[in-house]
This record gives structure tokens, C-alpha cells and sequence, in this order.
């Protein structure tokens, strides 16, 4: 089975994006505006109990971090995706690294760059019909996020959540 | 902002239902196929953290349940909604009971008929083309819940999980 872990974001900001997301993203109906912590994994039903002991553990060590967004930015060339660019800061690299380094499942093979995906699966001349104006709007929010989810996917490509993890660890 | 408490069924089950939803269920993009265990109740953002205190005794309280589906059913003619009947046992009924009665939230107006949906919003005339094949094929299916999420909606009408609560009583 699939498996991911992500943050979701609040209500104001989850509505924001998905007023993009509902015209730009096929993958609107699959899972709600987010920011991935941990990509897709697989694990059987044995293998995710002790994955989601150790996510416990993780959350349990890390504090609430702060979730800025303050620009629309692009993965173009790579991928059209367009995205809410999350500000990094050290609460998010680190939780980000004990899920991801020396932990369950592979490597990322990108350098982690945090956001909240508003338009993907694009056409090249979509997205540049698009591109800049989403940037000239921008984006301009902050808020604490206290939690996170592990997901899992099923057969017709949405997620569900197996477990959320409050982050209340005091560093 | 509009919150709910729900079951997961897990992914067999969910991916079932899934089946019928996607044909006959205006809702399918909105939640993933569940079973309501507190129907939709308003709250605000202080009142919120107190439920979900609230819910976490109630849930540290009750054990993990046992979900059977053995038939398809409707709620025809009082609404042309279709469901997987879930066989009503003492421990779906008390952990309904604690969430509902002296609880945050209106009593609910209905009696409790615990059911994962399948199709709604039907015309008569759709229900009645397809309830008896429905019924037909039937369910037959039966796990063990051991947790429960308190869920919150977002203004496009989907669902965001706000956190999950395992069931770790032993009564």
C-alpha cells in the first residue's frame, strides 16, 4: 500500500489554494491542499505499524513550526507544477530530515523544496498562459502548524488519513 | 467552520465502496468512503480544541470495534441514499452514544443506523434501476476499527482530517 506523510494547512489557506486547485489541478478530488513532508513510500500492513511508531516518535520531538507562504513559484522547466513556495526554516528541514533521512523508505531524489501544489499536469503553454498572473497575485500567509498526517491511497488515487501526529515535542 | 466525526473502513473496504461511489455518489470527491459516528456540527476555533479534548477521553475509553457489513440497504423513501448496512453491535452503539448524547453538538435528529454510503442524491427513478442489483450483489465484509477522525469541511464542500483518535480503552 501507498503511504505518505503531509501537513495540512488551515481552513483559510486550504480554501485559497483550492480556488486554484479546482480549475489547474487534476488532482483536486484526490486528496485537500497540503504540504508534503515525506513523499509516497510503500509498506505492507506489518511494516506500517512500526513506520507509524516511529513517526510518532519523530512528532513527539519536534515542536509546532511556522507555515509561511509569501509567492507563487513554478517547478518549470522540470514539471509545470505551479505552488504556494513554503519559506524553509529549521523546525521544517529538521522534522523533515528525521522523516526522510535514515528512516523508512527511500532517499528523496530532489532536494526538498516545501510548497502547497495550487497547479500541476499542466500543458507547457497553460502554464505560461498562467505563470504570471498567479505570481502577480502571490500569496501572503503565516500560521503555526501543530500537526501532521500519514496518509494512504487508495485504488481510484485519493488519500485517506491512517493517523495524524501532534508536534509536541519542546525543540 | 463545520466539523464531523467519522470511521475509516480500511482500504478493501473503501475501495468497494469506491466502486458504486464514483457511478452514483455526487459526493465521492468530497470524503473518502467512511462511516459517521457524529454527524456535521458547528464549532469555532476555541470551542474546537475542547471537543477534540473531549473526544479524546471518550475515545481512550472505548475499545476497538467491529465493523460488519453483510447487506446493501437504502434510506428510500425518505432520501434515495444507499448504503453498506454495518451490523449494529454494543460497541459501535456506546461510543455513538458517548459522542452524541451530553455531548458538544445537537442531538442527533434520527436514529443511528450506522451505514458507509454508497449512492445519494439518486432520482426515484435512478434508485429504483439499481437498488435491486445492488442488493443483489450485496456485501460481505467484516474488520476491526481501532481508531476514529474528527474532520473538519473546507468552503468547495471536501473534508480535511483535523486529527485522528485511537480507540485504546479496553472496555
Amino acid at each position: 500500500m501507498k503511504y505518505g506523510v503531509v501537513a495540512f494547512p488551515s481552513k483559510k489557506l486550504q480554501d485559497l489554494a483550492n480556488g486554484y486547485r479546482k480549475r489547474y489541478d487534476p488532482h483536486y478530488a484526490l486528496i485537500t491542499p497540503h504540504m508534503t513532508i515525506k513523499g509516497v513510500f510503500d509498506a505492507d500492513d506489518k511494516e506500517i505499524e512500526q513506520v507509524a511508531k516511529a513517526i510518532q516518535e519523530v512528532a513527539s520531538k519536534h515542536k509546532p513550526f511556522e507555515l509561511n507562504v509569501s509567492k507563487v513559484s513554478t517547478f518549470a522547466p522540470i514539471t509545470n507544477t505551479i505552488f504556494f513556495k513554503v519559506t524553509v526554516n529549521d523546525d521544517i528541514l529538521a522534522l523533515h530530515k528525521d522523516l526522510n533521512e535514515d528512516f523508512f523508505g527511500d532517499q528523496p531524489e530532489y532536494s526538498f523544496v516545501p510548497h502547497i501544489t495550487i497547479a500541476q499536469k499542466l500543458t507547457s503553454g497553460e502554464h505560461d498562459d498562467i505563470i504570471g498572473q498567479l505570481k502577480m497575485v502571490g500569496a501572503d500567509h503565516t500560521e503555526m502548524i501543530d500537526r501532521i498526517h500519514l496518509l494512504y491511497q487508495l485504488e481510484d488515487g485519493s488519500w485517506t488519513v491512517y493517523e495524524t501526529f501532534r508536534l509536541d515535542g519542546v525543540n
